[in-house]
């Protein structure tokens, strides 16, 4: 089956954002054995929008659309097709509903341009979507499938996943199923280096790399007969690469870091508290954001200032004096005082120079500490980090996460 | 003049990387007044490659190629368009010679396929690229303009910026500026229903609406010429949304709300902590994401648990005991006990339960409060959050940092 991808978006011809979708989608159609000739990308405009339609119509047996679902004037893209396909709009009532519900659950009104979203091409599949009030919809004509989506990855990301693949996958005979396994602490083009012979030999499972949240990503993915056991295929791929990459694989089972710290502290009934300079409290919501994890967090500082990281920590002056809050002392001291004063088993402490100022020559942008504090002392590593404020602050908290993470994993049964 | 941008890999259709070529060329010829109104992408296939550039032709005066200049047999761009345009290709002994000085600098030989980079289609203005091997070109022919860009982004900014732009502005043309506002508290749908008469009858400047992150932004861009003020466009359109919509607009100068607060609060002179129990750190670490955030952000707490609360921000007992840690009467004593512990200016408290799991009947998911407390006393907002876990966070950080935008802005003389 040969497909392209056609994302109507005026704010991706003005270069306000980067045409992810089609990346996303691209990946995923591949993964299906779909092959992707053409990205085409048109404006919020009828008439370009109906020729594209036309040309995709000509050369594609699948169209994939992203965008242009909102309830604006602009939002054209669910009406375009129905025009090009000579179907007439129709109400979906279960879609109004839910979006009535919406609507009084977040306690705005519901305006009149918004009903426009609950209308559809007579006869398609309606996509329904949790995370926001556009839904999709497919519609099948001459052999030719049209599948409609939102622009928002957080809303076209699960959409696909949870209705478009599952769509693809009934019309083909072989049954795909993939296993995502986390790698932290070493890059993709390491990753992908170490694994060259399982990716150049791959053909059942195929093995490919992607760059996550700060980690790396591989999918393993197998194709099958419909009644045939995936993992028979899965399995010893898994075990060749953890073989191959050893201890930075944090999961073969989709988890993030933080999902594996919560666990694995829950499985061994631990708790833990942060103390957060340079971070600021994205260790601590890294952790918050896991369900479950008020069984394991007691509580995080955010000790932005020394007032605080002597009233709060009980960090001492001299150290601050001697060393600087920037400092293996400091570091070593936040933590130690965090675990004596919330009585967790464990104790996280960041502190640094997050950027893009405040650097000197001797604690230049980029130096951070990370210590760790337990029952059997404290351990304080030194990192230098070069990108931006924001991802050396997302780096520092993941450090740390992975400090424990290795640290569990030695006292693990 | 109208643009497109054809962009040449396989890669792209693999999903292996993102499109940010295209984005990074439609930044840039929107601000030169160049109009893109398609991007493409395309396979390292010769026959889709020779279709795509007759339909650049017919429809577009600038075409603007990225990707497949270099030395393998797959890369093919140069001479597709030197082929489409009927040209032969020519040594450009000056490449060669820069070429031959590169690989003596890195000490490997120059291979024969390194040789085909040297080549262009005859008479063509040659881009030299000091970041690679491969050089861009720009061929025009009737009223056509062709320029051939590198993928690799650190190749093809510079050469944009250095090479395409001054061709561009050479030859004159308007001028596109633009706007940034951002609001807060009011759905896209809501904003785009009340601008409606202004987004209608837009012409110059033009309006146009986007989701942001957890905000919405409108974008106000006018078309001069290349002496003329664009303010005298934009400032009167400012002011006209700004009486539509009122006190949501957050920015009129595209900051983001933690951007805001902060600028508020250095302005005022004034501190803040913040007390959290469900946003788990997310509130102060959305501050500390704003550089500067060290000047007005004393420091945080996140009390998960009920002794945290006692102990870091003395939360009675009794209020725990008779309300519970979901309360107005929690959240009114956690940002009392921060602004008294730590001596800042305000302090902002939150409690809730998130979800997905932890409701009850009475205190159902998504039953969230927010406590701003001043020398002027403590407000407290309730929150009915209809999302899945990290939304609910999110949204319920924002939301107390516009209870603090709002109060700081009374406060403004």
């Amino acid at each position: 089956m040969n497909a392209e991808i056609l994302s109507v978006g005026t704010e991706l011809l003005m270069g306000q954002i980067a045409n992810t979708d089609a990346q996303f989608l691209s990946r995923g159609l591949n993964e299906l054995g779909v092959n992707v000739f053409y990205h085409t990308v048109v404006g919020d405009n009828p008439g370009r929008l109906q020729r594209q339609l036309r040309q995709a119509w000509e050369r594609s047996d699948l169209i994939v659309t992203t965008g242009g679902l909102g309830p604006t004037e602009d939002d054209l893209t669910k009406e375009a097709v129905a025009e090009f396909l000579g179907l007439p709009m129709e109400l979906h009532r279960p879609t109004l509903e839910a979006m009535e519900r919406y609507f009084q659950g977040i306690g705005r009104a519901m305006t009149p341009n918004n009903e426009k979203q609950a209308y559809f091409p007579k006869g398609c599949l309606v996509l329904d979507n949790p995370n926001g009030t556009a839904p999709g919809c497919i519609v099948e004509q001459e052999g030719r499938i049209f599948v409609v989506l939102p622009g928002p990855p957080r809303e076209l990301n699960p959409m696909f996943e949870n209705h478009v693949r599952p769509y693809l996958l009934r019309r083909g005979d072989a049954k795909i199923t993939s296993r995502i396994l986390h790698i932290f602490g070493m890059g993709e083009s390491e990753a992908a280096y170490r694994l060259q012979t399982l990716i150049e030999r791959q053909d059942n499972p195929t093995l490919a790399t992607y760059v996550g949240q700060g980690d790396v990503l591989l999918r393993v993915t197998a194709r099958t007969a419909p009644d045939e056991d995936p993992e028979q295929l899965l399995a010893p791929m898994v075990r060749q690469i953890e073989a191959l990459l050893g201890d930075v694989v944090i999961s073969d089972d989709n988890e993030t870091l933080p999902e594996v710290v919560v666990r694995l502290l829950s499985n061994q009934e631990k708790t833990l508290a942060c103390a957060e300079s340079c971070t600021g409290g994205l260790l601590s919501s890294m952790i918050v954001d896991v369900p479950g994890a008020s069984d394991v967090l007691l509580e995080g500082a955010v000790t932005y200032s020394n007032e605080a990281k002597m009233r709060r920590l009980a960090v001492p002056e001299a150290v601050l004096a001697q060393h600087g809050a920037v400092s293996e002392a400091c570091a070593r001291a936040m933590a130690e005082g965090m675990r004596r004063t919330s009585g967790a088993d464990f104790a996280l402490a960041t502190t640094g120079i997050a950027g893009p100022g405040g650097g000197t020559p001797d604690k230049p942008v980029g130096l951070i500490y990370a210590a760790l504090a337990s029952d059997s002392g404290v351990t304080v590593e030194t990192y230098h980090l070069k990108r931006d404020r924001a991802l050396n602050r997302r780096t520092t908290a993941l450090n740390a996460l992975d400090m424990l993470r290795r640290h569990l994993l030695q006292k693990q049964p």
